[in-house]
């Protein structure tokens, strides 16, 4: 055989031959039995919480969704405050395209013929004046409701205001009815029409279900138990669930959320993926440190009077917004999450024979023997390494 | 030596001393080939799919967006129907600020010149009367169009139905025209600008890429092939791109996803991270289950007369509802996640010797002396055991 | 004893005997401190950067929120250019319901009193004609204003140009105020109202925070340090925060984003969760590659005369756009992540015995002793396996 083979064989040997662990075969039963315990919990954790509570196994993929909504109804107000009116979907809800978020207006105050003019100012201590020396000509408070003109003007038979350039009349907004004009609004219905997709599983859903037809659409309407499935919800019932009252809610406004939330295990039951509806206000009902509580905004409709003048109505609009939020998270089976869970699950197990190491030299009877089976100690060059020990180790 | 330099020596030694377990090698090239079989194995999975295809490596972020949208085009509508009218974007988009959403009509049924007043209702079997008695003063049916003022109105010459109080003329929505009216809107362009942040990674960037110039931007048009990256949009190609037909789906409305993919990997080719457009429809075409097909909404233009009382026209815009949906992940190597990747491959490693010990001593032919050598069985002690062990294990 | 006995013991054996390794001390004080160095090293890993840092020992979510807004402010223009106005939040913000997102108008073109009719085009080279030859009916030019009729027309005492159907007068964007005309918005305030949850964790938080009373948030202004709790802005300061000038961004118009943070860890402070705020210009003013810098968008008013003819003031709105992005990642204590990183960690540990050893057996003195007692050959073996091996390993 030449070198070059000796070499070669050396080389393969460093490769190939098998180093393996040296072993001791203790036939005890408690040891045995601390070592499978202590497995069988390890194991157990693994099948039991991770893979069946947590899915850890799975990877996850947010949802992506469109939602469009077509609310219904109408209402026709009669009060002594207004002249009677007859309000549909196209006056009360706002924005009109049907977005995942609308407004449904009930109730009002409402300034018509409002025009770019002077004014007196509403008496405040700072607006209320003796004379026009009290007014200065460009003053814009922000507090107040126009640019002040300069001129001290009669606010009513007692008191003067400066007058302010706004336009005019100014809106008196503390006049707002204590009953909700438009309460009659709690029967209006909306339909809610929501696609989803996970993008990372291919997956799309809609929430109405294949098996629910048109006829059932056209006349159905949501409820827990007897109609989960279907996706036109009474404004009421929505309310109610969110647990407050319509009635209340409706005369200072609010946001109210319906939830529609996707969660699915798409390994399991890719079947039973359906929308679960849940409702709840979602804006401040706490009195404490609440500036403007409720909702409200102001709009206005603008006219052209025949002489070219602009007039507007302006309304300050109280009502619930209600904004559908789409949430949800599937899992499905993936490599990398499983190995990751697998593979710290090993690691535990790699604890195990420690474990029951220390359990078997400390609190075994047998220990010494043991231990002295298990462990061997360099001994012949003991002497010498504890001499050279002690000066390292010792303290002198 | 005094005492407690030995009792610090020996905790010294319990501290230092190395407990190394003893090894067996065993020169058998069946067995060594199959442990580092086992060991390419775990290493060809981390290296070729955790760390190439999975990335797992990476720490991930989701994408922070912006979008604005400018909608360009007129279109010019001379039918029957209607009188002659030229239609810009500021009639036919809305709303108007260039939102990630946007709806563009291309079908209308328009009723001019609503009051509040009252008429007959359109005859239904439960609009149908006789004379006053079959109308109910206030009857509020939800399928209606109003309150019923009790009276019985003729609708027709031959028709009577029951009055109710609403915008009236009340709007025929069947009369639907079969071509969409504004047809031509598939020539309109739409401009979208999208600027995204990766905050975690502080990236950010532009739909717009640095080597593209404004007249480029001024003349071109977005085209998979040849204009990949001009952010100018022909709504008829985006249509035609998801798959549809601009003309049959402009009759009833729909709502098309216009998609920009920005996922990125950050650590090889932040160069390459630039958006992916696709474009697909997200409302249901499905006939079977679908109430409203298409998409449309009601709204109105408000008016006062010379007289002072408001009038309104009501359209019913049927049109293609666009949203830009952006969405990605960008990852780049993080150290977390690498370490435990790193940590589940080793801990995988670690079972390679297991299983080549169990092949070394269950197929090898010399697999008795193998086993000879490597276990060692507390010997002198097995009977003492053993005889404890049959009272325990036995089955008396 | 019978034989069935015997096959039971043997299982029992087989499944609750104990296999340990054997192992060899070594009182090196020099391979010990390489042990425990590497047992520091990774430990101070999981410690210090897994778990203080990284905190990976947490689950995360993901926040969803509300927001509203209120704008309040109003501005007198009084210029040259336009008759004396006042604009309250009404005329000047839109859309008006308090969105998330909500523009401020600073800058507009207004084209007052445009009907549907005919009026000569801009002069450019393509509408510059000589007489109706020149112009063909019903050509649509997409960078045109209109659909010509076919005519030419005098568009000044010296250029005639083809006549167009369209919204007459034509809309004159060029002459844009150089100084914002509603430059006095800046001192505009807004305030937010901003909830959030985390569901996972069933942590619900608002921006407003409890110590906060009604009295205070009726007069505070928003300072990150002198009053950072306060959902009150000042226009003015959130533009200067984020970089920008507002008397500069508001001649052209700007996207500027109010980002809310609401990262927390749940485990330590929940009582500091709390939002941080910070503002910064979304969209480039990069003047290279930037088709229509700044922000602005088209609307009208619809107005009819008294003879019933729709007319429309054209408002070409320059304007910030301010946009209320919120976001965040909350932690919290889970049993699975901690696992995971736990986990690795161990892995990582049991690779210190593997490099203690190879230090062990390459660099001390002593080596050919530890490789002695820890490392036995089968050597009786020996010499038959080599033969067989020459063989296969051989380079015959």
């Amino acid at each position: 055989m030449s070198k070059s083979t000796n070499g070669c064989q050396s080389c393969l040997h460093y490769v190939f031959d098998y180093e393996t662990t040296k072993t001791l075969v203790v036939p005890s039963l408690r040891v045995g039995l601390v070592f499978r315990l202590a497995q069988l919990v390890v194991l157990l954790y693994v099948v039991g919480y991770v893979c069946v509570v947590q899915k850890a196994y799975q990877e996850t993929d947010s949802v992506i969704s469109t939602v469009t909504t077509k609310v219904k109804g109408f209402v026709f107000t009669n009060t002594s405050n207004m002249e009677p009116r007859f309000w549909d979907v196209v006056d009360s809800v706002i924005p009109p395209q049907g977005d995942h978020s609308f407004f449904v207006l009930t109730n009002l105050v409402e300034t018509p013929d409002q025009t770019q003019s002077r004014c007196p100012e509403f008496p405040t201590p700072s607006t209320i004046c003796v004379d026009d020396c009290d007014c200065i000509v460009g003053h814009n408070d922000p507090r107040g409701n126009g640019v002040q003109t300069g001129l001290c003007e009669n606010y009513s038979t007692t008191v003067k205001t400066c007058e302010v350039h706004s336009w005019c009349p100014l809106e008196i907004d503390t006049k707002l009815p204590e009953r909700a004009l438009l309460a009659a609004a709690e029967n209006f219905t909306v339909l809610i029409k929501n696609s989803i997709t996970y993008r990372k599983f291919n997956f799309h859903r809609r929430n109405i279900r294949p098996h629910v037809n048109s006829s059932y659409l056209k006349s159905c309407e949501f409820n827990r138990k007897t109609n989960p499935d279907c996706p036109i919800f009474r404004l009421k019932h929505i309310v109610s669930e969110a647990g407050e009252d319509f009635q209340e809610m409706a005369v200072k406004g609010g946001i109210l959320g319906i939830l529609i939330d996707w969660s699915c295990d798409l390994d399991w039951w890719p079947g039973k993926c359906y929308p679960r509806y849940t409702f709840s206000r979602l804006d401040s009902k706490d009195p404490v440190n609440n500036v403007s509580p409720g909702y409200n905004f102001r709009f206005a409709k603008y006219y052209k009077t025949a002489d070219g003048q602009e007039t507007r109505t302006l309304i300050k609009a109280y009502g619930i917004r209600f904004e559908v939020i789409v949430f949800g998270t599937a899992g499905k089976f993936a490599i990398v999450p499983t190995i990751v869970n697998l593979g710290a699950t090993l690691a535990f197990l790699s604890l195990v024979p420690a474990i029951t190491d220390w359990f078997m030299l400390m609190f075994m009877r047998r220990r010494e023997l043991y231990s002295r089976h298990k462990t061997s100690h360099l001994t012949e060059e003991q002497n010498a390494e504890s001499t050279s020990m002690s000066t390292t180790y010792g303290t002198q």
